[in-house]
């Protein structure tokens, strides 16, 4: 069974298949956050530390940090930014963590100081990528991340996406990296723009799970870019992935319908034993707060467990003729 | 390809894996509903009237149709009203029916009066039912939905399950009727007794789908049964089974939420062409009304695309380093 371990200081996560679904809160990221950005150089951590609070209240296993305040010489401002990011938020919470940089120095900076067992944030299968990190997460143990493009870019053919992972974990596995210990990102496109995206995922997930035996994540509302009611396209992919063999996904905590989603799929997938997390959120939920909002069409009484005497009557033979 | 035919006077529908999911809207069905049956006992079908057009106007691809009001002699009272109520529904609305009886002379009775072509609801695996009914669907060339339990009951083994639905399709073969024309509901068990009811039915649909290639069918809400916030569990298990293969369900269509994860769910396995139904059903939405409400926790601009870089920046190796 394959099994991702990674912790903060005091706690522990395995991601896998007979677990939980992982979600690494996406928030501590100011890449297309321009003001977090600004707050973030002028030294301000007050939406981090928000943004940290209310992920892990909403639920987030683990968090992502990110401190790309700028693509104007990353090298110079990321690691020590980062740094502190990473020093402020495992301060605060105690999940592990997600060390989210294309800068290479900033994340030997992170892991230098990093508590317990942080997930690094990625690696390609580009060379130079290979190359630089790899050898750093050997060096310090740690899982990684693996987004499925290249030197060539991203694929539109999920062969050659599964290619690329696969070359990934061989060459991790050169490194005396194991297989446990590469998430495989197998990219997630928008299905506005392709109509066949969700599919290719489904298989990519199956082979990624059943070939390669290696745990799995995605940045998750990248589907439903461009379309009306992200959170309903989301909602309804999370399912999906879940029981195609995802493992994780990279995303928003923040989102009732998204979480509403994971712990329902968590249920189903059978790893929410006696659906305790589930009665234990939902015990005194009404109908009009988290979920759908009744319309006036919806007749009173509805779902209250009629279709429940479908099998009931069928397994007994109940009703006479 | 698999492809179930069913029709009213009008309008043919098809069930297949490559069609958007067929929900059969439930409502009509007065067990386990005494106001409904006091109703039509008295001959008042103003509740019958409303349901059937409500659902449609949600957007049931199908209604299913039952008049068992009673469990004293059904044999007397079940075929005259079950024909009265379809000619009403069939008067009203130009969806396919489900004619939904345990009685058999109530599904001939209805098959006679039934315009296009509708499905039958159900046989089992029990002799006398695959005697009884079978012989019918083929006399009136119609599909049927086979309950994959026997006289011994439901097993909860699914493998047994699927050797029942197997030897349905066979018998069904003897007399005539083609694979294509049986729906297999391999029937849900409640997950808040049964754990591993959702994976026990997600391999039953795999195998359905891939050995015996039949459509399949289920009573949705089962798997709810007992906990709390229902509709939760509901909208992630739709989209669950329909990437696992299944192809109708037997559910309420008055329900924004389950019908937004079916949505969802088509635009994800590809059945919503260009996202056309989904855009037309949502393009005005606005986040307080048919989803998740935002709690105060939720931070503003969330999930507006900002994953949607990680493709892009992957994509492009964009970062400066």
């Amino acid at each position: 069974m394959t099994r991702t371990i990674v912790a903060s200081a005091t706690r522990e996560i395995i991601i896998g298949f007979d677990q939980p679904f992982c979600v690494i809160g996406e928030r501590i990221n100011p890449t297309g956050r321009k003001k977090l950005a600004a707050e973030m150089i002028e030294g301000n951590f007050d939406t981090v530390i928000k943004d940290a609070l209310e992920q892990v209240a909403a639920g987030a296993t683990m968090l992502d940090v990110n401190a790309g305040v700028t693509s104007v010489n990353p090298n110079e401002t990321e690691p020590g930014l980062l740094v502190k990011t990473m020093e402020i938020v495992q301060g605060l919470v105690d999940v592990p963590l997600s060390i989210d940089s294309s800068v290479t120095a900033a994340i030997e900076a992170a892991l230098k100081v990093a508590k317990g067992r942080p997930l690094v944030n990625s690696v390609t299968g580009e060379e130079e990528k290979l190359e630089a990190i790899l050898p750093l997460c050997k060096k310090y143990d740690v899982p990684v991340v693996a987004i499925s493009n290249d030197e060539t870019g991203i694929s539109m053919d999920p062969d050659v996406r599964f290619a690329v992972a696969k070359k990934i974990v061989e060459r991790a596995m050169d490194y005396g990296i194991k297989p446990h210990d590469i998430v495989v990102d197998p990219l997630v496109m928008p299905i506005g723009a392709l109509g066949d995206a969700g599919r290719q995922v489904f298989q990519l997930l199956y082979r990624l799970r059943n070939e390669l035996k290696v745990n799995t994540t995605c940045g998750l509302s990248n589907i439903s870019f461009g379309l009306p009611h992200r959170h309903g396209i989301n909602a309804g992919f999370i399912p999906m992935v879940i029981g195609a063999g995802m493992t994780s996904a990279i995303m928003n905590p923040c989102r009732p319908q998204e979480m509403e989603a994971v712990r329902a799929a968590n249920v189903l997938n059978g790893t929410d034993p006696n659906c305790g997390n589930w009665i234990m959120t939902y015990r005194d939920h009404k109908p009009a707060e988290g979920g759908a909002v009744a319309t006036a069409a919806s007749p009173a009484g509805a779902g209250g467990g009629r279709r429940g005497g479908r099998a009931g009557r069928a397994g007994a033979g109940a009703r006479a003729e």
